[in-house]
């Protein structure tokens, strides 16, 4: 399955169900938000390195949560008329510029500068 | 550009500046969560109107911090050995059955069901 | 109950259980996160209107989710040393000076200036 | 100040700038969340260590993103109605009950009983 058949396949699953009608931009986007907060709860109390080493058990919970993620983002992108793919491409172009590999090697320089 | 090229660019994204030290699925979740709720903050004092109506500025905005959400779910996906696309998938057979359109269509329950 | 009760009281709680190893500044961050969405996750398909008009019982879970929020907003503004109510009075003048009466009165802007 | 006077002088702020339009419980539900993840914005990339040994300023600045979240949580509760240090003293009561001290001990199953 890519992006673009799971997009398709998300749209046929709220016409079936007339859900448009909820799926405004602002409802979906408060969704991903919860959604993600949900994927953050597993993870919320543990170190750095439990969370490395997570039981196979929570492991296909925590998948199931970042597939809820996947679902509203690639919803609504598709709300918005934006190309998802395209957009993290420019992203990374961003990100590679912002942060120049032989500058940013090992610093926490983006991380820490609050 | 597929997930799996952007995963792969992100993981080389990542060892070029040895930022994988920062890369714990825990410090990941995080930054998801911080990155959807930026992209709601673009729509918490809109109406449900105004959200199918962004300007071409915002949009833009907009589609970049989808981008942020989709790089931190791409790269967190990875260090748990998640299949993205997998789990999406299987979570939509769970959600057909758990909302079957004959008994869902039109309906809020599971919207106002609180 | 004041807000100084409130923070002996949470100081206690953490004591009898020995459970301020788990409470740094970073974890109990993530938890206030995801308490706030929880809040969220209530009102996410709602419109305006029903927002408005909550049932008893959904107010009365509601309520209880925002508890969760202030325990862990209280316990952090505590480990970090902050003076809270202070905090909010200076933001309060903040916010005066940045949006005054006059010039803010039935504008959006503030909240359409994406 | 008290809560009681931060509510207070909550109602005349937005009253005076004719801003009660914006301040549907859904809308503040929503603001909640974006602010508690402004504060998470702070620590997502900190080791729990460097989370307690903030700088002076970045203390400062922390401050004021506690008190965005206790603005709002205070304002979504008086639109709610609800009296929110008596719904604080019940969940104590309810986590008192959950959480007995002798059985909780130093013990992270709150926390890791995924």
């Amino acid at each position: 399955m890519s992006l673009d058949s799971l997009r398709a396949a998300l749209r046929d699953f709220a016409a079936e169900r007339d859900w448009d009608q909820f799926h405004s931009p602002r409802n979906l986007a408060a969704a991903l938000s919860v959604e993600a907060s949900e994927v953050l709860e597993h993870f919320q109390w543990l170190t750095d390195e439990q969370s490395q080493h997570l039981s196979r058990d929570v492991r296909r919970t925590v998948a199931l949560e970042l597939a809820d993620v996947l679902l509203y983002l690639v919803r609504l992108a598709d709300k918005l008329d934006t190309d998802l793919l395209g957009a993290a491409e420019e992203k990374l172009r961003i990100n590679a510029v912002k942060y120049p590999a032989n500058k940013s090697r090992g610093s926490a320089k983006k991380y820490t500068d609050l």
